[in-house]
C-alpha cells in the first residue's frame, strides 16, 4: 500500500502549495482521491500512469477538490483513453462535468460512469476480490464524504516443505488457500493450520477531509492502518474551524488516538503557517505516530 | 502597451507547458484573455496583482481556454475580492460557472458581471474613455471569439514653450488639449497645431485563438501593432489543421502579411514539437516581424 500525495494544502492552488489530491496504490489499483485544479500536472510530475487510474473519488463540490477534474477527464479523452473511467462524487457532481464537456462540444469515447454520493451514513461504494471502498460520513459546509479503503483477507499462502512433510496431495491446493482441512495420501485430515502460512494482514486507509471534528467516525475507522485527517488549523485559531467546519491538528490527534489506528497523516494545512511542525508536535501531544503530508511525498506502508 | 504570457500551449498542461492565458497591459487596464488551467497560479508566478483585473475575456469554452476561470473567481472570492468583475465569452459560461459555484454553496461578495457572446459578426463589447475591445469573429469547432483591444486617440499635448510665445492663456488648456484653435491675449487665433504636439499613435493588439485559417479576418485587423495569431501546427502537418480547426504558422504569417500588422506573435503550439524556431522561420517566409510566445514571457511595445 503506497500514498503519493499530489497536493495538501487548503483552499487557493499556489505556485508550490497544491490544493488536495492524492493517489493510493491498494492491490494493484490506483485509486485517485479528490482532483484540485493541476491535479493532472501533478500526476506527470509524480509520473502516475493516468491510464492505471480508473477510479475518482470526490469527497466534495468545493473547488480546491474538484476543480481539476474537467480538465483531467479532458485530457484522458485528447489522449486516446479507451479504458473505463468511475467517479464517485456528491450529487451533482456529473451534471457539472457533462455541463463542461458540452459547452466545448466534446464527449468522452472512453466509458464515464458517474456514482452520485447523497446518503448520510455510510455505504459501500465499490468491491471486488482484493478490496472494498465504504463511505465515511463527514460534516463540513457541503455535503462531504471521507473515504474508507479496505484490503480484504487474502487467501493463505500454502507451506510447500510442510505439505510433502504431510504427504498432501496439491490437486487440493484451491481448498487448501481456502482454509479448508484436507486428506492426505493415507487418507488422514490434516489442520489447515499445519501446512499453511496466516495470510498478511489486511491494510486499510481512511481518507477523512474536510472535516469539522467529528468523533462519531471513530467506531468506524477504528484500527485503521493510515489515517489521513485533516488539519486546516493549529488550535490557536480553533474559532476558525466551527467558522468553516475544519479541524485543528489537536482534534485530528484526538480521533487517530481514539481510534487506535497505526499512522496518523496530518494535512490540508491553511496558507497562514509557515512551520508545519507545529502540527506534528500539536497532534502528538495525543497520538504518536504522525506524519506530515507534503506535495509529492510519497509514503510506503509495508 | 505590454503583453504577458502566462501560457500559451495547446490542448492538455503539462509542467512546462500552460494552456492557453495571458495578460495585455493597455491605458491602466490589466485584461486577461483567456483563463486555461492553473492560470491563477500563473499569475501569481508572474506577480501580476490580482486585484486590477477586472475584465476577463474567454475566447471559446474549450477546456485548455477555461477551466482555469471557476478557481480564479473563487480564489478572488476567498481573498476578499470587493471589486466588480466582467467576464466576456460564449454563451454558457455563466451557467457553467454559477453552476460551479452553486454544487460549492459559494456565491462571490464582490458583483460579477457575465457579458455573453453569440454574434458572429464583430460586436463592440468594452469602451470607456481610453480603451475600446471588439470581438474578432473566428473559425474553430466550437463558437470563438479574438478580442481587438484598441486604444483611443489620446488628447493633443500642450508644447508649453511655444503656448507661451504665442502669448496664450492656459485657462484654455482642456480646449487646446482637445485641439480646438484658440484666441490668444492680443486676440488673434492661433493654429492649434502651433502650441501642441501630436498624441502618440494609438496602439491595438489582436487576440485571435483558436482558428482555422481565415483571411475575413483580415480588414478587421488590419494595422494593428501586434497580432496574436495562433499557429498550432507547422505546414507539414497542414492536413491536421482541417480536421482540428487550427492554423499553421505559415498561414499565421500569411493574414500577418496580408493585414499589414507591425509584429507576429505566434502561440498555440501542439505538444508535437521540439523546436518552436522551426514556427518563427516557417512564418518568417511571409512575414518579417516574428515573435514566439513563451510562458512567461513578457513583451512590451513601447
Amino acid at each position: 500500500m503506497n500514498l503519493t500525495i499530489l497536493g495538501c494544502h487548503a483552499a487557493t492552488p499556489k505556485i508550490s502549495a497544491h490544493p488536495t489530491a492524492q493517489v493510493l496504490e491498494m492491490k494493484g489499483h490506483l485509486f485517485l482521491i479528490d482532483c484540485g485544479e493541476g491535479t493532472q500536472v501533478q500526476l506527470r510530475k509524480y509520473k502516475v500512469k493516468f491510464s492505471r487510474v480508473k477510479h475518482i473519488f470526490i469527497s466534495h463540490l468545493h473547488g480546491d477538490h474538484f476543480f481539476g477534474l474537467p480538465g483531467l477527464i479532458s485530457t484522458f479523452h485528447l489522449m486516446g483513453r479507451e479504458a473505463e473511467m468511475h467517479i464517485y462524487g456528491p450529487k451533482g457532481i456529473k451534471e457539472a462535468i457533462l455541463l463542461l464537456l458540452k459547452l466545448g462540444k466534446s464527449r468522452t469515447k472512453f466509458p464515464l460512469y458517474f456514482h452520485e454520493l447523497e446518503a448520510t451514513s455510510t455505504q459501500l461504494i465499490y468491491e471486488d476480490e482484493k478490496v472494498t471502498v465504504e463511505t465515511i460520513p463527514l460534516i463540513h459546509r457541503v455535503y462531504t464524504n471521507g473515504f474508507l479503503f479496505k484490503e480484504k483477507l487474502g487467501d493463505r499462502k500454502l507451506n510447500i516443505e510442510a505439505a510433502k512433510e504431510a504427504n498432501i496431495d496439491l490437486s487440493y491446493y484451491n481448498k487448501i488457500k481456502s482454509g479448508f482441512d484436507v486428506e492426505n495420501q493415507d487418507g488422514k485430515l490434516i489442520p489447515n493450520a499445519q501446512i499453511t502460512f496466516d495470510p498478511p494482514t489486511p491494510k486499510s486507509y481512511a481518507f477523512c477531509s474536510d472535516t469539522v471534528y467529528s468523533p462519531k467516525m471513530v467506531p468506524q475507522i477504528s484500527n485503521t492502518t493510515v489515517l489521513y485527517h485533516e488539519s486546516t488549523f493549529l488550535n490557536v485559531h480553533q474559532e476558525l474551524c466551527v467558522k468553516t467546519k475544519h479541524s485543528t491538528a489537536k482534534e485530528a490527534g484526538m480521533i487517530a488516538k481514539d481510534a487506535q489506528v497505526g499512522t496518523l497523516i496530518l494535512g490540508h494545512y491553511s496558507g497562514r503557517y509557515n512551520n508545519l511542525e507545529l502540527f506534528r508536535s500539536e497532534a502528538k501531544e495525543f497520538f504518536d505516530n504522525v506524519l506530515l503530508a507534503e506535495d509529492g511525498k510519497v509514503f510506503q506502508f509495508k
